[in-house]
C-alpha cells in the first residue's frame, strides 16, 4: 500500500464521519491530500484531522476534481446528487447511505464476505451496507461457507448512535430527566422526521426507520434485502425485527439460523475461530458473552451464546455484537478502500 | 364470588409480593382474613394492607392452620419447604417460584390458556409460570386455537424488576453514576449469586438466571419447557434467547411463529381482537405498537408489529409486551385464584 490517495470526506461532522476520520488516522491510510466537504450551512467551520486544522468546504460537483477516493456519509439526498458527480470526475465513491445499496450496478460490500464484488464497479460507486446487516453477515459467512445457510431469523437490540448525534444527546437528556424525576421529553427517536416520538430512556422502541407498506420498517427490509445481496443468495430466507434500546453504541443481535447440513456447536466454534474480523466470546462457565458496553470503540464483531436448537440439529442460536459506528459503518468503509488498494483496484 | 377466604401471603415485601397485595385490594378479592409471612429476619416488621397495619409473622408450618389460600413469592427454597406444609393443612397454594413448575402433579396455569388444569390439583399446589412465558402463551393461544402452532422462536427484552427490588435499585444507581461520569458499579445483575456482575445501564446482558449444562440459561429453558407444559404440546418446537435490558418494568418479546395452517395478517388481528387479556396495538400509520414504558402498571398483554414472514405464509412475527410483575406474576396468581372461585374449586 505505497500508493497515496487524494481523499474527500463528505459529512465529516456526523457520528459516522468523525469515526471515519479516526480510523483513517489510526489505520495509517495512505493519504496524499484530504479535504472535508459539507452542506453550505457547515462550510467555513474548522475541523482538526491528525493534528492539523482544515476548513470545511461546501460540497459541490467541482469539489471532486482530482479526488481518488470520496467517502460519503451525509445522508441519502446528498449522495444521490453528489456521488455520481464525484464518480464522473474519476473518484471511487464509498457511500455510507442507503441510497445506492440495492442498485444492481452498485456493489454492496463487506470485505470478509464478498470482496470479489469490488472488481466490477460500473458506476464508480460502492455502497457500504446497513450497520445491523454488516455485523450479521460477517459472523454468518464463515458458518455458511462450511455448512450452508437456508434461513435467518434476527431480532436486534440497536444502539441510539445509529440514529446520529442528536439521538445520543436525547438518551443523555432523558436519563437526566428520569433521574431528576422530571417529565421525559422525546423529540428525535424513533425517527426524527416521523410523526410521533417516544422516550428511549428506560424503554425499548420496536421501530427503526419509517414503516414500509408491508408492515416491516425500512431497517428491517434493509436487513432482509441487503443480506441476500451481499451473500449473493436470493433464495436465502431472512426475517428481521429491529428494535432500538437505550445503549449508546454497539448493536446486539439475537440470531436464529438454519443450516443446509447438520453441525455441532464445536463445529460452529471452529468455523468462527480465526475467522476474519470475528472474536468468539463464548464460555458460559466464565459468563463470557458479547455485550455492547464492551464492544464500543472496538473493531471486531463479537459472537457468543452459540447453542444448537433443541428441536433441530440444523438450527443454531448466536448472539452477535459490534460497534455500529465502526464495523457497522466507518471501519467497513475504510476496509473496502484498503481491500481495493491491496487488490490494485484503486 | 360471595365466599370469603382466609389468605396468607408469603414474601409480601418483595417486588412481586407488593404487587400481589395491590391487586388483591384493587380487584376486591373476597378476603375473610389475611396474614403476612416472611423469614425470621423480616418477622416483626409492620406492613400496611388496605388501610390497616399488620405485623409480619415468621413463616412456619403451623402458620398455615386455617388458611384457604396461600400465595408464595419468597424464593424457591421457601416454597420447597413450606408450600407442602401449607397444602397439608388444607390450603390451596399458588406458588410464584420455579420450584414446582415442572412437577407433573402440579398444574402450571395461565387461566386464558389452560384454566381446565385447575380441576386436578393432586398436591394442593398450583404453579404460576415464569413471567416471560405467561405473556407469550397468553398472546399465542388465540392464534393457536384457530391456526395451530408448530414452532416458536423468541428473543426477549426483559426488565430489571424481574430480578427483584435490588436490580431496580441497581439500574437507578448505575444511571446516576453514568450521568455523573463516575465508574459504574455492578453487584446484582445478571444473577446476584453468580460469579460475575455486569452493568445494565446503557447495556444489554444476554444472561437471565444461571446457565444450564446445555448452554441455555435456566430462564431460556423455563420458556421452552413451561410453554410446552401450559399448552399441553410436548411436540411444539420452542427456541428462546433471554436478554436483560435497562427497563424498569415491562418485558418485551420479539416472537417468530410458524402455524399449522396458512393465515393472513387480518386473520391474526381477528384472532387477537377481544381475546381475553389481550390488547392489540398495531397501526403502523399511527406508529402504534406496544412499548414497556406504556405497559408498566397495566394488566393487559399488548401485541403489535404483526407481520407475515415474506418467505413463508405460515410464518408470522409478533411483538408482545406486558408488565412482568403483573400478568407475568402477581396478577396471574390472583387470576388463578379468581378462576378457581368462579369454578367452585376453592
Amino acid at each position: 500500500m505505497t500508493k497515496k490517495l487524494n481523499v474527500a470526506v463528505v459529512g465529516a461532522t456526523g457520528a459516522v464521519g468523525s469515526k471515519m476520520m479516526e480510523k483513517l488516522i489510526e489505520r495509517k491510510f495512505p493519504i496524499a491530500s484530504i479535504k472535508f466537504l459539507a452542506s453550505a450551512r457547515s462550510a467555513g467551520k474548522q475541523i482538526e484531522f491528525n493534528g492539523e486544522n482544515y476548513t470545511i468546504e461546501e460540497a459541490k460537483p467541482e469539489s471532486f476534481e482530482g479526488i481518488d477516493l470520496a467517502l460519503f456519509s451525509a445522508g441519502g439526498a446528498v449522495s444521490e446528487v453528489l456521488a455520481p458527480e464525484a464518480a464522473k470526475r474519476g473518484a471511487i465513491v464509498i457511500d455510507n447511505t442507503s441510497h445506492f445499496r440495492m442498485d444492481p450496478e452498485v456493489p454492496l460490500v463487506v470485505p470478509e464476505v464478498n470482496r470479489h464484488a469490488l472488481k466490477t464497479i460500473p458506476k464508480g460507486i460502492i455502497a457500504n451496507p446497513n450497520c445491523s446487516t454488516i455485523q450479521m453477515v460477517a459472523a454468518l459467512q464463515p458458518i455458511r461457507e462450511k455448512f450452508g445457510l437456508t434461513k435467518v431469523v434476527v431480532s436486534t437490540y440497536q444502539a441510539v448512535s445509529g440514529s446520529g448525534v442528536a439521538a445520543i444527546e436525547e438518551l443523555r437528556e432523558q436519563s437526566a430527566q428520569w433521574d431528576a424525576g422530571k417529565n421525559v421529553e422525546a423529540k428525535v427517536l424513533p425517527v426524527k422526521s416521523d410523526k410521533k416520538h417516544y422516550p428511549i430512556a428506560r424503554n425499548v422502541i420496536p421501530q427503526i426507520d419509517k414503516f414500509t407498506d408491508n408492515g416491516f420498517t425500512y431497517e428491517e427490509m434493509k436487513m432482509i434485502n441487503e443480506t441476500k445481496k451481499i451473500m449473493e443468495a436470493p433464495e436465502l430466507k431472512v426475517a428481521a425485527t429491529c428494535v432500538r434500546v437505550p445503549v449508546v453504541s454497539g448493536h446486539s443481535e439475537s440470531v436464529y439460523i438454519e443450516l443446509e447440513q447438520e453441525a455441532t456447536v464445536q463445529q460452529i466454534f471452529d468455523a468462527l475461530t480465526d475467522a476474519p474480523g470475528i472474536v468468539l466470546q463464548d464460555d458460559i462457565r466464565e459468563q463470557l458473552y458479547p455485550m455492547p458496553i464492551f464492544a464500543e470503540n472496538e473493531e471486531p464483531t463479537y459472537v457468543g451464546r452459540i447453542r444448537q436448537d433443541l428441536d433441530n440439529k440444523k438450527g443454531f442460536h448466536l448472539w452477535i455484537v459490534s460497534d455500529n459506528l465502526l464495523k457497522g459503518a466507518a471501519l467497513n468503509s475504510i476496509q473496502i478502500a484498503e481491500a481495493m488498494l491491496e487488490d490494485h483496484l484503486l
